[in-house]
């Protein structure tokens, strides 16, 4: 498997996610429009959650692989169950927009981040091994990070409603701009 | 973020944007079916102008991409939201089928595409500043004409109902024909 | 313009309209599911027809393109023009299988074809004029077959109702072996 | 045709469907949500199941047109009809998803995943014959061991319900690690 290959069908499959999205939007019902809009504030608001997800996950995807070199099954497989998890960004999305006061749909929000997020972090580790690079490709501080806010975020949910989803919207803070372990990496050996 | 990467990138998400909108388009219903395809000639016309105003975006975006080398954290993130400001274009365009008689759809409808033309102008900035292209691959004069149409549309639709997708349609005629200053750079530094 | 980036962004709305296609198909309702299926024998014909039209499209633009090298402002339009009729596609195949026995419906779906197929002749007109190749890339005898099943089939519409979707399959044959014109061109002039 | 465009065009059709997969995940209805969750189990399996079905798909595709120069126009439709039954996929997993307990969705689904190996089958003959490779792109024992698997599911459903899929699932196992064969061919010849 050619790394170009797999970047580029993980980008497809990126940029077909981030669009249907929108799918999942309903219109305003009822004779009032205006209010109706006013309703849809929530659904708007976790749209662009998700937009926002998905696209720093496009962002430190190409980054990370962009370092490597070397694409093992085990890797190729990581990333096609990363893919699976982040394919049901438009259903969870859904799913919360339906339900905009239960925690249930909330709580699966978070936890099908948390699991790609997981997915992510066994990736790295199998990237770091096949391509010799000693945890330069890794990112363990930020993801714990990541991975405490989303489960402090889905633990208070039964308390706050919005907690899984504030902890989800936390936990991209550290992703907004890319590795600079990574960029270093990258500009010394003048890859790509 | 290499340039490449990021101009394939919007150029999945515009095509899948683009190609969308149609599953947002009703079968004709009742008995009458000849009557049925009639009604609907003004959801044709809303597709039309918003398939139209998606291909600007991709021909001048492509344009604008051609004359650039240097992509900074910023221009990425004004491009994100960018593509998120586009990526609503399937339900704006459904809201507005749907409720083809009340002025709140034309106007979220004209909303939506005055804050992409908006993130735009804030991308375009950001470029000129980091490939130090005094104005080159700005289009301030475009941009103003752009949001006047807009702006005057959305302000006259409680008096014409179609003013703001009037407003949004005379909005693309600067666009149709891509800059003929960035042709020049282009051609000048036979970039690409 | 670059080709390239034409030939690119055609491929992706042509990939998207051939897949999301499916989205139009139904699954069966009621208590028989056997009868369910046998009912939806003509959708899935419809499916089949839409597939392989939109694949021959796919195959033929490919070819054309090929063959060409320079993108003047009018192609970069009619090529627009032609993904747009394209796009609609899934929408004529899910408004015929809505209405399997009507005549409209299926004279909807063929005219689509028709505005598809005479775009793509105004296509190829600029195509030879700006790429000054006298008639090699123009197909206009196989056009003409073409214009004429389509036609003839939806003028037997009224009388037998599947002729112009008869038609519209018959009008496919002259295109599932590219043009031989073309392969020459291309194997001379070593393009690409 | 050349061999880089047929994949591409491959590769976005397959990241289409194995992305429109979620369109058809149904939210859970009802008064009870966590009810409603536990009763799309069935839902999951089978949405993890064609995803993984797909994703194989293409790890499998890539692998075998690595190893390929030459393009027929048998090869270049023997893909296009491979395509059209993946491009199913979203179908008749939303069939089975609509109906966990009827035996006919669940043939339904074996018998397309059947008719996509068998044109694979197929595709694998006419590019061993063009690119004149000894049966080295063919893996005519791994396909004898995937038809037996489905067809032995399909046989068992009337007396076990879930034997269909579980006959699917178990038809992917040899095609997690792509053929060695092709591997040692394209090492040795250095292809891409």
């Amino acid at each position: 498997m050619s790394k170009t290959r797999l970047e580029a069908f993980s980008d497809a499959v990126i940029a077909i996610v981030i669009t249907i999205l929108v799918l999942e939007l309903k219109i305003p019902q009822g004779e009032n429009i205006l209010n109706g809009l006013d309703e849809l504030k929530h659904q708007f608001l976790i749209y662009i959650l998700s937009f926002i997800t998905i696209a720093i996950y496009w962002i430190n995807h190409h980054h990370l692989f962009q370092a490597t070199k070397i694409i093992t099954g085990k890797i190729l497989w990581a990333n096609t169950i990363l893919l699976l998890f982040l394919s049901l960004f438009p259903w969870t999305t859904s799913f919360v927009t339906e339900y905009p006061n239960h925690i249930i749909p909330q709580i699966t929000y978070a936890l099908v981040m948390l699991l790609a997020d997981f997915t992510w972090f066994i990736m790295t580790i199998f990237l770091d091994k096949s391509n010799q690079t000693v945890t330069i490709l890794r990112a363990d501080k930020k993801l714990f990070m990541t991975f405490s806010l989303i489960i402090i975020g889905i633990i208070l949910t039964p308390l706050l409603i919005y907690s899984a989803l504030i902890g989800c919207a936390a936990s991209l803070l550290p992703w907004i701009i890319p590795s600079k372990k990574i960029e270093k990496t990258i500009n010394n050996k003048i890859i790509h």
